[in-house]
C-alpha cells in the first residue's frame, strides 16, 4: 500500500548554479524515498539572475521532473532558462517581471498550502524579495549567505518567525553546525565559546605548511587543485569565514555586524586586487608573504602549537584570523579540507562538541539544503 | 511586547531518576527563554516505578513549578511521589490506576491539543504504554533504550510517524548523532558506515590502556571515579554499546534484532556475573585479563595502531567489540570519556563526518530530551 501523502512542499528555487542544479537533481532522485515518508517537495518555480520559469499553475502542479532534469543540463551547459520555453507546462518571465511573479506566488501559497523560497544563489540582490515572503508566510531556506550577513534589521526580519527557516548550508555546508546550535539554545544551556576552521581552502593551506611548504607554493598548488576561487585573495582575505562567523554570531544573539569582526587577511593591502593584477599576486606578490608566514610557523611551532585559520565567538566578540592552538586539539590535528567546529557551554565545557567534515562542495550543500526543506514539512501537512 | 505563545505542549514523564529530575529542573529554568520564542511546555503528569502524579484538570492546566521543583527535591531524597500530595492541584495514583490514568490522558489529549509522553525510565515495562500513546495520536521523546531495542515489531510500532518521535539521547547523550543520521537519510545521501565509540566508561579505560597501565587497575580506577555501573561488568559486557548499535541500525533500516549483533564481551562467562561475585570479579577476576589484554595493546601497537572498543554498522551487519584502528583517526585519537561517532556516506566518503562529545551524563542527556520536546512545537500549534 503506498503511504499517504501528508505534506506537499511548494518550492521556489533562487539561483541554478552548482548548489541549485545539485538540488533540483537531489530533490527528483529522492522522490520515492520522499514519497515513502509521505512527503513531496513540488518545484513551482526556477530562477536564475536574470528570468524565472514557473508552472502555469502554481496552486496544483509544479515544473516536472523531466524538465527539471533538462534544466539542469541547460544550466550545466550554459543555457539560459528561456532555452527550456515550450518544454511543458511552463512560463517564462524575464527580470524585472520576474520578480513580481514571485510575490505572486509567495502571495497566493503563502497564506494557502505555504510556500518555500529556497535561495541558493550568491548574491544580495534576494533579500528584499525574502523579506516580503516572510511577510507573507512563506518559509525560507538558504545557502546564500549573504541575506543573514548584510544589515541586522534584515537577519532579524529573516528570522523573526525561527520555526520558518533553516540555513544549514551557509556554515560547513551540509555538516550540523547550525542545527546542533540550535538544539544547544533550546535546552537552554548556554553557549560560551564557538571555535571554528570554517573554510576547507584555508584549512588546506595551514595544514601544509606545518609540513615545511613554502606558503606561495601551497596556495599555487590550492588554486590548481581547485580549491581555491579563480582569485585566491578571495579565499586569503578571510571575507567568507567573517560572513559565517556572523551568522553564528547572530545566533547567538549578538547584534552585531560585519565591521564588528576583527578580520585578519593573508594579503598586505599593498597586495589587494586594488593593487595588483592576480596573475602578478600569483607571480610575484605571494612570494613576498612567504618569509613572514614561515617565521610565524616556526614561531608558533617552538612553543608546541601550530596555526590555524580560525573565527572565534565569544560574548566579548567574534574574531577571524590566524590562531596559535594545541597540536592536540580538534583544530590543531585537523588535516587536508576537513571543516571542524569546538562548541563549547555548561554540558560541553572542558571538552567541547565538535563537529568535523567535508564543508564545501556542491553534493555537500545542496543535501543539506534538502535536509532543510524536508525539516520544514510539519508546517505543510495536508491531514493528520 | 511578550512573545504570543504560538505551540503549548503538554507533557507527561515517564521516569524521575537522574535524567528525570534534571528535565523537570531544566523544564522550569528555561521557561523565559521558551516563552521568548513563544513555546510553553505544560507537565501534566509524573510518574515513576509504582505511581502517578498528575495535574486535576489535565486539559488546561499542567504541575505548577513550585511543585516540581518539589517533586525533584523529594525525589533526589529518595522520599515517594506520594509525599507530595496537598502541596498543589494534583491527584496521585498508585500502580495498576496509574498507567490507565497516563492512557486517559493520552486518550483524551492526544486526539484535541496533543501530548508528548517522555520517557526517561530505565525499563522496557513502558513500552505497552507508548505503543498504546501513539495509537492514540501522542508524541513519544525517549532517553530510555529499551523501548526501541527489544522486538522489531515494538521499534516499528514506535517510529511507524516517524514525525511524532525523538530519541536522540538514546545514543550519544545530547550529542546530534540520531538529528544529523536523519538529515543524512532525508537528503538521500546513503549510509554506507557508522563506526563509534559509544561508551564513555570504554572510552576511558581503552585510552589509559595505551599508556601501559594494567587492565584491572584501569577498571578499579575507572569505578572509583564513578565511570562504571556499581558492577562494571554491565559496562565490559557490551551491552549498553549493543543497544546504541542497534538502534542506529534500525534507523539505517536494518530490520535487526539484539541476537543479531555479534557482541564481545571484556570478560569471560566463567568470571560472568551468574559465576562470580562482584566483590572476587573485582578482588581476584579481573587480574586474570590483564595479560591477553596487554598482549593484544602490543599486537595492535607494533603495527602502528590502537585498540578501541567501538560499534560497526555496515550493510553487512552490526559489530561490537574491540577494533584495532589508525593511531590518527578520530576513533583512534580519542582520550579520556568522550564518545565519537564516524559516519561514512557519499558526500562524506574519503573523509567522515565526525561528531565527538561528552556522551553522558543526566545533565547533558536532560539537554537532550529537551531540545527534542522542543523540536516537536510544530505540531503543537495552537496559532498561524
Amino acid at each position: 500500500m503506498p503511504t499517504p501523502v501528508k505534506s506537499v512542499l511548494p518550492v521556489v528555487l533562487l539561483g541554478c548554479g552548482g548548489v541549485g542544479r545539485y538540488l533540483l537533481r537531489h530533490i527528483v532522485s529522492c522522490r520515492p524515498l520522499h514519497a515513502n515518508q509521505g512527503v513531496a517537495i513540488r518545484v513551482v518555480g526556477v530562477a536564475d539572475s536574470s528570468s524565472l520559469l514557473v508552472a502555469e499553475d502554481v496552486h496544483s502542479t509544479g515544473l516536472d521532473d523531466a524538465l527539471l532534469t533538462q534544466l539542469c543540463a541547460a544550466k550545466s551547459a550554459g543555457s539560459p532558462l528561456s532555452s527550456l520555453l515550450g518544454r511543458g507546462h511552463c512560463q517564462l518571465f524575464k527580470n524585472p517581471e520576474a520578480r513580481g511573479k514571485v510575490i505572486d506566488a509567495a502571495t497566493t501559497l503563502g497564506r494557502t498550502t505555504g510556500l518555500v523560497l529556497v535561495d541558493c544563489s550568491a548574491t544580495y540582490d534576494t533579500v528584499s524579495l525574502l523579506k516580503d515572503a516572510v511577510d507573507h508566510g512563506c518559509c525560507v531556506v538558504l545557502a546564500n549567505k549573504k541575506p543573514l550577513t548584510g544589515a541586522y534589521e534584515d537577519f532579524q526580519k529573516l528570522v523573526s518567525n525561527f520555526r520558518r527557516i533553516r540555513f544549514e548550508s551557509t556554515v560547513g555546508a551540509g555538516l550540523p553546525v547550525i542545527a546542533s546550535v540550535t538544539r544547544i539554545i533550546a535546552s537552554g544551556d548556554p553557549i560560551t565559546r564557538i571555535v571554528g576552521s570554517l573554510s576547507g581552502t584555508l584549512g588546506y593551506v595551514m595544514s601544509e605548511l606545518e609540513d615545511g611548504k613554502k606558503f606561495s607554493e601551497v596556495v599555487k598548488t590550492a588554486k590548481s587543485l581547485g580549491y581555491t576561487e579563480p582569485d585566491p585573495r578571495d579565499d586569503l582575505g578571510g571575507m567568507d569565514v567573517a560572513r559565517k562567523a556572523l551568522i553564528l554570531a547572530r545566533l547567538l544573539g549578538q547584534q552585531i555586524s560585519m565591521e564588528s569582526i576583527n578580520v585578519e587577511s593573508l594579503y598586505p593591502s599593498e597586495l589587494g586586487p586594488d593593487a595588483v593584477s592576480t596573475k602578478d599576486f600569483l607571480e610575484s606578490g605571494l612570494v613576498q608573504l612567504d618569509k613572514s608566514m614561515e617565521e610565524r610557523i616556526r614561531a608558533a611551532s617552538s612553543r608546541g602549537n601550530v596555526l590555524r585559520y580560525v573565527c572565534e565567538i565569544e560574548s566579548a566578540g567574534c574574531q577571524v584570523g590566524l590562531k596559535e592552538l594545541p597540536k592536540d586539539s580538534a583544530l590543531g590535528r585537523l588535516r587536508g579540507s576537513d571543516n571542524v567546529v569546538e562548541i563549547y557551554s555548561r554540558c560541553y565545557q572542558s571538552s567541547p562538541l565538535v563537529i568535523q567534515g567535508a564543508g564545501a562542495g556542491n553534493d555537500t550543500t545542496a543535501a543539506g539544503v534538502l535536509a532543510d526543506i524536508i525539516d520544514l514539512q510539519d508546517l505543510f501537512q495536508t491531514m493528520a
